[in-house]
């Protein structure tokens, strides 16, 4: 992979994706010095089982680093960029949140140099016990440059492709609004689901589901803590995407009895499904 | 597994799950005779390949048997119903059709001894060249009753045992609520949101996504024909489950942004995901 793009890295937030970019940095390059910080429990055990090089406490620990890396869930990185603000933080920052808009904005007027980032990428379980260097091999790791000059991306683009995945860029608008329909939007409607069903026919009702009603609500396990901050920093273009749902889902009995409406919206949902490659869908989130 | 509860046995219909029927009482009772009925083409191929013994032609080729099995899908399943009455059948019928009111409705009329059936299970891929003997095995097998003597049922249950399934005995309303909830609500809105997503995104958008959007439209490849029919016989229940998740679902920016509110979704969901026992949830449908 040649000389490692940043020396120096320091890391916010060891949980499942920190800790993989911790690993996958290490794998990459094993004479990166990298630096995490969390609660000191965590970043203990980080260090003990050799995922970071070095422990940090916040973030003026970070002082001298070539990268700093914000993986904590999406509104405390916004608060780590006032922060970063506040201490005139000068080197270059990224993150892993999974809206753009909020936070690009919040770098912006903090002065921050900074690349958005977000890694395609997840697990059903969370936590630095099941991170690893492997996470993100062969996912897309969306970049969003703002005002970053090209040289910068450049180097956060080598960064990426180490860990495996395939740097791709965008601006935050498109990432939001993408990302409302191929993950939030699925998010509620695995929850939604999995409630709706659950109080209407209880688990004896749940005991004859099979694997196409497990597809469905394996999303139901997800944490709100992690999802409350991705739904308030999209709202807008989430109630479009759920619009666009509720306006192509055949609803009322008389839609549901009207050969053309149920044929329309299978016939789309085949074609749609056609035009996916669905050899590379799992491990991603 | 003992003796054969059905010496005779006669299927119509040899897709997936009929072939998989058929294979599953070879496999259980070698000194079965296993008629199928489809069209010559195709039961050809299963009599060269073994999956059933004798070839038939029509329903009256099924004469002498001691079970029918109607396994094709379910508008046909009401037809080949009617021609049973017209044909004055006496012989046990039953069937694998995926809504049951208007089946039952059918035999009764018919006034044919019937005992209605749906095994929980299917693939991806449907037709005789995906079936296999072990495909019910672990799933539960509804059984409807109706007016069918106790003896009958039990015969038929020691059928299901036999393919490894788990017989589970309901009434044609609890079946068909049941079903809209955890089987036709789910496809219709797995499809409804590929085509949404797809039409909002297209193909640069849908690159974008990872394991949960795929585990959530991967039963958007289900085809038209075989949902037209289920749909049509369960209009109400289906409307309702549908209103049902729209009244779950946060739609709105306001929604969205209440914490409360998606809070409540997601605790729900988590409770009711923690309810399921998820360690058997592959392979079926």
């Amino acid at each position: 992979v040649g000389d490692p793009p940043f020396g120096r890295v320091g890391i916010v937030g060891l949980g499942l994706i920190g800790g993989s970019i911790a690993l996958g940095i290490r794998r990459a390059w094993p004479a990166a010095v990298v630096i995490g910080v969390d609660q000191a429990a965590v970043v203990d055990v980080a260090r003990d089982r050799g995922v970071i090089t070095e422990r940090g406490e916040t973030l003026s620990d970070l002082r001298d680093v070539d990268l700093m890396i914000l993986a904590t869930p999406v509104p405390e990185i916004a608060q780590l960029l006032r922060r970063a603000a506040d201490e005139k933080v000068r080197t270059l920052v990224t993150d892993v949140g999974s809206t753009k808009r909020r936070i690009m904005a919040a770098a912006k007027h903090g002065a921050i140099t900074f690349v958005g980032g977000h890694p395609i990428a997840g697990s059903a379980r969370g936590g630095l016990d099941h991170a690893r260097p492997d996470l993100f091999e062969g996912h897309p790791w969306l970049l969003v440059p703002g005002d970053a000059a090209e040289p910068v991306v450049g180097r956060l683009e080598r960064l990426v492709r180490g860990l495996g995945a395939i740097p791709r860029r965008t601006d935050a608008e498109t990432h939001d609004r993408v990302m409302a329909y191929v993950s939030h939007l699925p998010q509620l409607l695995s929850s939604a689901l999995m409630t709706a069903a659950g109080a209407a026919i209880g688990e004896p009702g749940l005991a004859l589901s099979g694997r196409g009603f497990a597809d469905m609500t394996r999303l139901a396990s997800s944490p709100a803590e992690i999802w409350r901050g991705i739904l308030a920093t999209n709202t807008d273009y989430i109630a479009e995407a759920v619009g666009a749902l509720i306006a192509a889902l055949p609803s009322t009995t008389q839609e549901l009895a009207d050969n053309t409406r149920v044929e329309d919206v299978f016939r789309h949902a085949n074609e749609w499904f056609a035009t996916m490659d669905h050899s590379k869908t799992t491990g991603g989130r």
